[in-house]
């Protein structure tokens, strides 16, 4: 069985937190100079791993193994969030990184086709999944165009500053491919509460997002009387109250969901709410449970409006992200490789966060595979974990890798 | 009985409406040039019908009566908000010109003793009831440091730009006077509903204001399960529906509340609220029941409490407006004179807005009169009342002020 390089595969991690630091932080969001000097690293450490390497026209960063396929691709991101954690995407990248290494130096495994990717924007600066969706081949040029970064900066701007613009993209050549692996930290804390090691992905939940708008009528908070008003931040209150009452009995206990934001307009202490509106999300890997739900907020809606006093309208906030099923062989191959390393300290899981592979999903067979999250943190300075995990997670995906292509 | 001159009446409204006239509206804040202005043309018309008549340190234009007391002082604002209509306060001021050179006109009245006055800044541009509360002798020295405009300019500035900052100040000679008095336009739809002409105010109510701060914990709205959850904006939501519910057994049908504002942090659709907070007033002529309705609001707070996952805090949001009583004589007086103007054609009611008598209750018997508002709208240029029912609201104020006096 091939081994990997730990010493290696951690000071690497190392090199690349160093590259956007701040703290115990990385901020590298995609397209800053920071992400563009990552990118550049990683294409010199594709090349000394013998890969042929390139950054294509979205700042995808590709290592294309010299051996023919049938090939697996592994990798993962390596831009982060305005304020990310070190490990994040960055782990599944030089997983991809020492996996490639460490197959060429073992004869039994040199011959075996690993190339290695750091995606572009998985993280959604400007769109979320931009460099997966590009390759393959499911980026619509109108919502393209539509692409701001977060400071106000449209995607084609980004890729002539960073001089991508003129430079092909890379698209999914499916005959080479067996399918793609990525790693990842948890983000939560189902390892860690369990003292488990190695999470094998199921399925990748699908999310609704929903916006609540409510129509009332803005009115003088002393004179106006109740018998009168047309209130709509009370029947916003309804709204979320009953959300809360009403998905308990029907979900299951990975569901989740969340009012993450309300707006009352306009928002003063003496005056009756004209406006109001309410963010709705909801997580499953159960597409019919997902429908439910979003019935549920129907229902809810109608019978507020029903009473024609508040207007409720319910539109969706983004495009509905599907449940995606992860490839049923490589979910059996990396329970394989984890029982033979941890026995015991690892489970199946669903991903309750979003991931390229949903996006990929869609050209090849997908796999994926967590490590324990200190804390369950994530998207924050103080994402973490051990040094032993690090290792275990990517020795797990070497072997899984292995048994894949033999 | 005294006769209004009901043209030169609304001659008077008319001419007041100009200066800083917007549209159907009037934008004459405390302080500012047109409000200055206004004070100065008032200033003239008390002198025009008799009165000594001064602009005092805080901006208060009084007109004194020749006569000795007993007298009524009669009057209300001439200040707006930002954006006011043109009866408001005005509608009061000019009341009391026109009724002081009614009295003086009528060789019945000529030697009862009224006194006219434009209050400043009962809308709060630097401080509510600024006025009233200065010649009450009731206004803090430490408050008034911390006065500032909705534009940033410090009273000190304020006073020292229109050249009062020298002036004396004018305060109460509790021995001269009888009582005020004080027309509005009601702000509200009662009368109008009713087909009513004149309200007799009781009392003006007392109000509270409580913000309820809610303190969870920030989270991935993805990894995060339902149940390691401590949702900050779940316990908002509680609240607010609750208050919904436990307010209406408890109110009379006078009573309003209103939960005015919420807010949500960081507010976004895939991050678990960890704090929140909750804007909540209520009114209501009964001391005691605003008690209870404080009480129903922390008796919410203390049973979230209790579940030790989110920390729920009430605290005041404004110094609490306890409510006001007028004076049950002019009440008397005052439904006596609307009954003979328009037989059955009024009523007793409570204000729901505040009023300087909150401030001038405290030192002097005070009555309060409004008159119907169309389509209740207040606050706004829209503001309006018929012709014909500012007209019968002076006779009624005069009539009454006849009958208080003889």
């Amino acid at each position: 069985m091939v081994s990997i390089n730990s010493s290696r595969l951690l000071a690497d991690l190392d090199h690349l937190r160093r590259i956007g630091g701040m703290g115990t932080g990385v901020v590298r969001p995609a397209f800053s100079e920071k992400d563009m000097e990552a990118r550049l690293w990683l294409k010199e450490q594709f090349e000394l791993a013998g890969l042929t390497s390139t950054i294509d026209g979205v700042g995808n960063v590709f290592g294309r193994s010299k051996n023919d396929g049938p090939a697996l691709l592994i990798g993962s991101h390596s831009d982060t969030q305005p304020e990310g954690g070190w490990l994040d995407g960055a782990l599944g990248v030089i997983y991809g990184l020492e996996i490639v290494r460490a197959f060429q130096e073992d004869p039994s495994t040199k011959n075996l086709t690993i190339d290695a990717v750091s995606w572009q924007d998985e993280e959604g600066n400007f769109l979320s999944c931009l460099g997966s969706r590009s390759w393959c081949g499911i980026l619509d040029d109108d919502i393209e165009k539509g692409c701001v970064s977060r400071e106000g900066e449209t995607l084609e701007a980004a890729l002539k500053r960073t001089g991508l613009i003129d430079t092909p993209r890379l698209t999914v050549d499916e005959e080479r491919y067996r399918g793609y692996l990525e790693a990842h930290i948890e983000q939560g804390n189902y390892l860690e509460d369990a003292g488990e090691k190695i999470g094998v992905v199921t399925a990748i939940v699908g999310i609704r997002g929903l916006t609540v708008l409510f129509e009332g009528e803005q009115n003088h908070a002393g004179t106006t009387t109740m018998a009168r008003r047309r209130d709509a931040a009370t029947a916003m209150f309804e709204m979320a109250y009953r959300i809360n009452q009403e998905f308990p009995p029907v979900v299951n206990n990975r569901t989740v969901w969340t009012i993450g934001n309300a707006v009352i307009e306009p928002g003063a202490a003496s005056i009756v709410p004209g406006r109001a509106e309410l963010t709705v999300q909801f997580r499953d890997q159960d597409e019919t449970l997902l429908n439910k739900l979003e019935q549920i907020v129907s229902s809810i809606a109608n019978d507020i409006n029903s009473r024609s006093v508040i207007k409720v309208q319910v539109v969706p906030s983004r495009a509905p992200i599907r449940p995606c099923n992860m490839h049923e062989e490589f979910i059996m191959k990396m329970g394989g490789a984890a029982e033979l390393v941890v026995p015991g300290g690892w489970r199946e899981m669903p991903s309750a966060a979003g991931h390229d592979p949903m996006v990929i999903n869609e050209k090849l067979p997908c796999g994926m595979l967590f490590i324990p999250s200190i804390d369950g943190v994530s998207h924050n300075f103080k994402e973490d974990s051990h040094e032993e995990d690090i290792v275990i997670g990517c020795q797990v995906l070497a072997d899984a890798a292995e048994a894949i292509l033999k």
